[in-house]
């Protein structure tokens, strides 16, 4: 790992900075009982209507895949999901909360110089109204959607955006991500790539490309990438 | 829907002609009490592994895309995967059972005139192994793998390779699968496609392409087609 040559931080946005499961008190609030399973669902269908759409060469916007994933997974449940709800659930997406070690771990990485950025499946406007909800947005110099490539992550035409978007050397790019997949997409496309494990557990994703190496917080992260 | 122009019918394999979960039972042999998890976690990454790999642009066939998914999903479940089990495992994907209504249903078709054609992301030699050992691999005119354009469904390359080689057209061949996401790849692509949907339930996908007709069986749509 050539750490000492890294000059920029890229993360992804669901998952690792923002928790996509800080949907489900809502999702339990407007289906009591079964918040916890919609909720799951709807995060695997988003992720599977992304990948299936890419690959179909039938991209539509984060925003879409999102909502089209909740509307199946609603029907999947037999949930009567309303206009009103529909609007609601999808709102709260714009609302996510940040994990706690979010602010500390990019102002630290701030303070050691690093250029900072954000790499996300999410469509612009979904970005720009989460990290601003979150308090967040004016610690990234470039917040980078896959809708600028019209293909979504694992490509590496993806990772490759953020790259050209900062000026930096693929090589002189950190990436950041708690989706192993993802990791994987980034490993494969040349960045040295961060899998941030909160909860230890999972196993690695078995697609050929590892990460570079495991931290468990952004203060970690920070911390190490200072001292290299 | 022109049924009057078809002239070819292409199937899906995995789920569509054979059971994949016939591996239940071995997996619930060597692991007892874990086997239908085991099952199910197994198909899941294996599906992911081939669709995540085809958008990293890492191809590799389906018999190591299926292995990496139960290397995986046996770690994920804490399972000692000895290399004896999973030779044996693996060996179980080259046996699984066809649907009961699976050689009526494309002996009637056969009987009608129909070209009759495997279109599969499997492997050549899996594909080959599992139609032998079902005792249907003589009613197909062709058995076409996605391996030929190294990448997997639901990407319009793989559906384009099977019209190529049954020398059809796209609009005179029509295409069977269970899977759902596979019905609306295959009506993305152009072809005339069919959810083949043993037990009702399950929702369509929300991707934009949606079957022609759902067909609970093979011999409903052999009939179906011949009085078009």
């Amino acid at each position: 790992m050539r750490n000492d040559a890294i000059t920029a931080v890229a993360f992804d946005a669901y998952g690792t900075l923002f928790d996509v499961f800080s949907v489900t008190t809502l999702c339990e609030q407007l289906f009591p009982g079964t918040g916890r399973a919609l909720a799951h669902l709807w995060r695997t269908k988003q992720l599977q209507y992304s990948v299936w759409r890419s690959l179909m060469e039938r991209y539509e916007d984060f925003w879409r895949v999102t909502e089209d994933g909740l509307v199946y997974a609603s029907e999947s449940l037999q949930l009567d999901l309303t206009a009103a709800k529909r609007a609601q659930l999808m709102a709260a997406y714009l609302n996510l909360a940040a994990f706690p070690d979010v602010r500390p771990g990019l102002e630290a990485l701030k303070h050691s110089g690093f250029k900072l950025a954000i790499l996300s499946n999410g469509a612009p406007k979904m970005l720009g109204a989460v990290t601003k909800n979150a308090g967040i947005d004016t610690l990234f110099d470039a917040i980078v959607s896959a809708d600028e490539v019209r293909v979504f992550k694992p490509s590496p035409a993806v990772y490759r955006a953020v790259a050209e978007r900062l000026a930096v050397q693929m090589d002189a790019l950190a990436f950041v991500s708690s989706n192993a997949w993802d990791v994987s997409g980034a490993a494969s496309a040349g960045l040295t790539a961060f899998w941030l494990q909160r909860a230890a557990g999972e196993p690695p994703e078995e697609l050929g490309y590892a990460a570079t190496r495991v931290v468990s917080s952004l203060p970690e992260l920070a911390e190490r990438l200072a001292r290299s």
